[in-house]
């Protein structure tokens, strides 16, 4: 009777979650289907041991813990979570809270809120990102769920949660699905971000046919720059990593073939549901599907030669070109979350999304921070025109342009990087090219189109012109 | 008694199919949900007139059918398709065949092809292409459901298509949702093709000052070369049209922010969920959304200024890189075809899919006919690898590279190009950057990778390079 939470689901993600609950000097009643995992988790948990309480059955666990009850689930997204929360249910009494803290869809996330919802009972969907490491010591932590329900855990999320200057990254996102929503799009945006990073990782070794050596110098320094964020990091540690079984490289020796879990391609998706650009995010999840036609490439290489040397592009150049890069991929990524705030009716706070993002997550960085004072300070702004952002992007965006225009020219693919060239361009084109593709669909489907000097819809006299 | 088929819903692409059924000889019964509207559709079809029979009820309509009786409906997509059959069902008997040809979205045609499955009721769902002209004097009929049912009406379908050197443009592509899907398809095609044209369009006004009739000049010259085709031909058209109201050219008083009614932002969605790459498609649905996007853009102009004159850029490389762009994206939408008749089982038939895209859609060109041949020799083949495309892209690869190159300096946005480029560079490069990806995945996520040297899942020992 002395637990403060429940934790189901011990694999590798649950058991960093449950010793970190521990640590932080809360009760934790822990129970995994497989019997044993619970003992052997607590048998191994050192001092921490005494906090923990492992329980044989839910029924176990319920009377472990105060009521009300709070229960977090960490097991697989989907069919599980559905079986488990059935299965809780009954034991935890009408108040018990259920904490789902797996990588749900947001769309089933909504679907079980108004279940529980219907049914009187606390759910929250909470996205939890930093991997076993951040389940460990410190992960950013994205609720989503009835504000109450929040509330009544958030002493003990915001204790777990990574810090940054002292604030937990532990936030409320709104109802339902909020909170995963937010989780699936930082994903989106880490794919976006790692593309980015690999595209001028690939310049570096391509065109201009640098080692591992001197591109992990490269990155490390860009670490000490307006760049600085755990992606650009780790790629300095990455490239710098020796093969022990063949003194090789250890980024040479890695097959060139990216796999994916799904939540970049759910982020671009619902972006298109949403009419939110996502170029980059886009762009990002193709490349990783072409990596993958491993076969296909290769007949590529045969038929029209490999890419050539860029030439003529220094580290300076590359550097901003990332930065300005970046810049235009978050104000898509904060462009979704817009969109999806007002559509589902949200009103996820922006700015402390990139409060929660400064740490513990996969795309912590120090630009994360100055994004959470101009987010604070209009909300409403495309990330890009900020002051502080236009500033950035007018003293960088030639830099993207000579590096995108560089690598068209030489072959070395750098589709991300131009995206967001052209999302960028495209944002400030106070005349589009949409006046030719309004004409033509007025020509074969009479769609009608708006004209530059009076309102209305209109047609053109098309067939007079033959 | 002596219809041959009827027609259900005569709205503006009802009508013309109806009375293009009539002028090929047939029977049709017609009717409209609001009275009077099939009697004034006779009333106007002079010596059609005697073909056509106004029915006022859905009864009526199928005692003018001989059993069994065939019913085309060509209402709006979404429920007035499921209210329309569940109100057919009844009176056209089980043998009755009913044939959704509107816009449906193809998940709702599976559906629907499975409940009338599960009936026993043949049911085909056909996707029309080529506008109100189109269903008029003959459109691209891409057909889903039983080969069967297919059959049955198919000497109508045939009779009323479009014909590229005397073969109609009407081909079965599959069971159930097969045919809208490949309809759905044409249409995100449409929408890259249009958006690289639209690009090459801002390229010549915005970055080589020209003048709608010298534009209107260039894309007319392109129209006796390889880029001949209907899109191509109807941008002189429209570029070379005057404003009756102001004496300017048309093209200048067309306000710059696109509709889209949706079938691109569904043929992305489905590409994603499939994995296959759309990124040229993409580019184009991301394109309309920021042309609607008009103050922020204006903003965006304030703030970083407009783009600049690309200088240099004679008409011929234009013409390849569009040439080159369009080869690209074409081979993401028969690679889209492949993985959905994958996915789902249908067999299509990806050289009939060209053949009738030869006339009668909207996207129709010579070059369709060639890819018809070379996807009937070697279906499994990218396009861009069939030795005659992939000649034409050595010749024209360049120029793109020179375009996209352009563009991206002096700021005219061409991402559709763009993307395209880095399509066929991804596709041609033996060695990706996603090695790269793999190490950062692995260091933060334990997700492991392939190693180059031998098979399995391997993890680096990333903590020791610190």
């Amino acid at each position: 009777m002395d637990a403060e939470i429940g934790l189901v689901g011990l694999g590798t993600m649950g058991t960093a979650l449950a010793l970190n609950i521990a640590e932080k000097g809360f009760g934790v009643a822990v129970f995994n289907r497989t019997a044993g995992v619970a003992e052997h988790l607590v048998a191994g948990a050192g001092p921490l041991a005494e906090r923990l309480t492992p329980c044989k059955s839910l029924e176990a666990m319920a009377e472990a813990l105060h009521p009300p009850r709070t229960v977090i689930l960490m097991v697989p997204a989907g069919l599980p979570v559905d079986q488990m929360i059935a299965a809780l249910r009954p034991v935890l009494g009408t108040d018990g809270l259920i904490i789902d803290a797996g990588n749900a869809n947001f769309h089933d996330t909504r679907r079980r809120a108004a279940e529980a919802e219907a049914a009187g009972q606390p759910y929250l969907g909470i996205g939890v990102s930093g991997g076993e490491e951040g389940a460990r010591h410190g992960p950013s932590i994205m609720g989503g769920g009835p504000r109450s329900a929040w509330d009544r855990v958030a002493p003990i999320l915001e204790a777990i949660a990574a810090r940054f200057d002292g604030v937990p990254c532990a936030t409320w996102m709104g109802t339902d699905g909020a909170g995963h929503f937010v989780k699936t799009v930082h994903n989106g945006i880490e794919y976006a971000d790692m593309q980015m990073i690999a595209e001028i990782y690939g310049i570096l070794r391509d065109g201009l046919g640098l080692g591992p050596d001197r591109i992990a110098g490269c990155f490390k320094r860009w670490n000490d720059g307006p760049l600085k964020s755990y992606l650009v990091e780790i790629t300095a540690v990455v490239c710098r990593a020796v093969d022990p079984d063949t003194g090789r490289p250890m980024i040479d020796m890695i097959l060139d073939r990216a796999g994916q879990k799904g939540t970049g391609r759910w982020t671009a998706i619902e972006a298109l549901h949403l009419g939110a650009p996502a170029t980059t995010i886009e762009a990002a999840v193709a490349a990783r599907n072409i990596s993958s036609r491993t076969e296909e490439r290769a007949s590529g290489a045969r038929l029209f030669g490999a890419a050539e040397a860029t030439g003529d592009l220094d580290e300076t150049q590359l550097e901003a070109a990332l930065l300005a890069g970046k810049i235009a991929c978050y104000a898509q990524g904060f462009g979704i979350l817009a969109a999806a705030s007002d559509e589902f009716g949200w009103s996820i706070p922006l700015a402390s999304v990139a409060r929660v993002w400064r740490a513990g997550c996969i795309i912590r960085s120090t630009m994360l921070d100055d994004m959470a004072q101009v987010l604070g300070e209009a909300p409403e702004t495309n990330l890009m025109f900020a002051p502080r952002f236009a500033e950035r992007l007018r003293q960088s965006h030639a830099s993207l342009r000579t590096v995108v225009a560089a690598a068209a020219l030489s072959g070395n693919a750098a589709p991300a990087l131009g995206s967001a060239l052209g999302y960028f361009d495209m944002m400030r084109a106070a005349r589009s090219t949409a006046n030719l593709l309004q004409a033509q669909r007025d020509y074969f489907g009479a769609h009608g189109f708006e004209r530059v000097d009076r309102p209305g819809a209109h047609h053109g006299l098309w067939a007079g012109t033959f």
